[in-house]
């Protein structure tokens, strides 16, 4: 759901400013993908799973984004849904796909995302943003509901899952973890977004009095839970991780996120280390498209463009020591293979480098 | 110095940008106080040391002004050189007097520093900097060439010194103090400034680089000696605390000299608490006035003028282990007394609250 600017028209951006106060674009295109094309139970139009049908579209550098690149990982969705990546930064409309040769997405043939929403909605009025699920053969998006695209990856694409897939998003566990992620959401990975691009001190200050007190719930939970919902990981910790993944490259300076970093945090940067170094998550980082975006993207905060040298991420890598809270990470399942040819995280972005 | 600026014109501000690279207008009124009034070596103009005579001028936002409030409360000049205190942010063309009643200086009877440069050079093209000392019975700038303002205390205002004044600057030690004051002033004290004024990618990454490589070095020297230069204080630490006591506060992230935080410098972080914790440093450090400076002067960096939260500065005020180490912090002397009435930092501005 990244095209975050504070900049924007609110026709044709994904983020607006009420008064004083950072609000976020919620409408979106919430066609669901299903098991048999059945449509959504609030009567969503419904597209079948089908294995090539699909390419989802999904910026490196976007929290939201990143969220449907790890659970596609983790699922090993690679396979059935293809994955093209627009670049760190893009314009005043639209993500582009400018780290493409000749700047055209292989499969999709477009240089601009924006061209998918039009195939779609000839005058679509809002932020053009990621993810975004195209029908390849239309050229046209599907479905740019973040929030939903992967709960479907999780239970209706179940078919085209990896043997050893871990259950995301289990049934017993859903009251609890729909429960966390609302708050987790609206208080830390939109939470952020409304120290940012807060439009006064005042609502600054209620911006991040509201974000740490939530960080503080988090470091509690945490203490005693290697993870957030169960013992498992689950759909709740990738929601929470691309958040935390940005919190000190970006979100504790440009954000002003700053009575600490993450890494003065005991519990949460130990948990934040060990899904970083579980395989399909830390695997995904891109620490430098990640700055960049922000900070280059982010003109009205951060006007001169200088993306900082900073921080040294080489602790990411260090040991987490949350072993010793039990949990088993993929449940009876198991870890996903290598990062799939092509979609490495380019050699010197990652940490400790 | 500070009238810190990227945005100035070289005829009016203390700062300026040479291509892409910020340099620092290091012309000042050298005039000199002296002993006796003799000239400086130079040939400077002198003036006579005497109790009364003198106010000086001094923001506490300001990293070298307050070199100057914390000489002279280590050697007890209170009564001899009365202090007046700009408030944190100021205009384009002045500091001013907006923290006294009516916005005027209680001595000078003026709203703005502006004028008592301007009673010394009815032209004075230069920045309106702090520190400045103001001869009061003509209201005009003395000097304001804030390096050898404390030298000049320590050395050519000793009649008036308290008892148990401390030796800042040592005649045996000179040589290394100046050395080591070069490398801290052209890599720290102003290394900070050219990373966050930088006007482009290339000039910060070349500053940000040389200052980590002077923290490095920093780190590495005080990991064995409790002080910069000998086993006391002396003027080498009031130079090197005045920045440190801004570089979480403000330079980790509005000047993105972020690779780490002072904090997570051992040794660096245990010498700055240490100095902060020793009376005549921590008592005159406003972390209020130094957010809301940097914050809200420097529009070009940060337009919205919005002042951080964080970080939480309550760590300054642990134990730091430093005694350890040895060193006798006043030498042969003793610590100042409490802070004079109307001189103490305003509650709640301190660390800790």
């Amino acid at each position: 759901m990244s095209q975050d600017t504070d900049s924007g028209d609110i026709s044709t951006q994904g983020a607006y400013v009420t008064g004083a106060e950072f609000n976020r674009d919620t409408n979106y295109i919430e066609d669901r993908i299903t098991r048999d094309g059945a449509p959504g139970s609030n009567g969503e139009q419904g597209w079948r799973a089908a294995a090539g049908r699909y390419r989802l579209i999904a910026a490196r550098a976007c929290p939201w984004a990143s969220r449907t690149v790890i659970v596609r990982r983790l699922l090993g969705l690679e396979d059935a849904i293809s994955l093209g990546q627009p670049g760190p930064t893009h314009d005043a409309r639209s993500w582009t796909f400018d780290l493409d040769p000749d700047g055209v997405d292989p499969v999709l043939g477009i240089r601009r995302l924006q061209s998918a929403y039009f195939r779609r909605f000839p005058d679509y009025p809002r932020g053009i943003t990621v993810p975004a699920i195209v029908d390849v053969a239309s050229g046209a998006v599907v479905t740019n509901n973040f929030s939903q695209i992967t709960l479907d990856f999780a239970t209706e694409w179940t078919e085209f899952h990896r043997p050893g897939a871990p259950q995301l998003y289990p049934e017993y566990l859903r009251p609890e973890i729909d429960a966390v992620n609302r708050r987790v959401f609206t208080e830390i990975n939109n939470g952020v977004y409304r120290c940012g691009f807060a439009g006064s001190q005042e609502a600054y200050d209620s911006a991040y009095t509201r974000l740490w007190t939530a960080m503080d719930w988090l470091e509690e939970r945490l203490s005693s839970r290697r993870y957030l919902v169960g013992d498992t990981i689950t759909e709740a910790d990738v929601r929470l991780f691309t958040t935390l993944a940005r919190f000190d490259a970006v979100y504790h300076g440009h954000f002003k996120c700053n009575r600490q970093k993450l890494s003065e945090m005991p519990a949460l940067w130990g948990y934040a280390r060990d899904l970083f170094q579980t395989p399909g998550f830390g695997d995904t980082v891109d620490f430098v498209q990640i700055k960049q975006h922000y900070y280059i993207v982010h003109e009205d905060i951060n006007p001169t463009g200088i993306v900082p040298q900073g921080p040294d991420l080489s602790g990411w890598l260090e040991a987490h020591g949350r072993d010793s809270l039990g949990g088993r990470p993929f449940g009876d399942g198991t870890p996903p293979g290598p990062v799939r040819p092509g979609e490495e995280v380019t050699a010197g972005h990652g940490a400790g480098s």
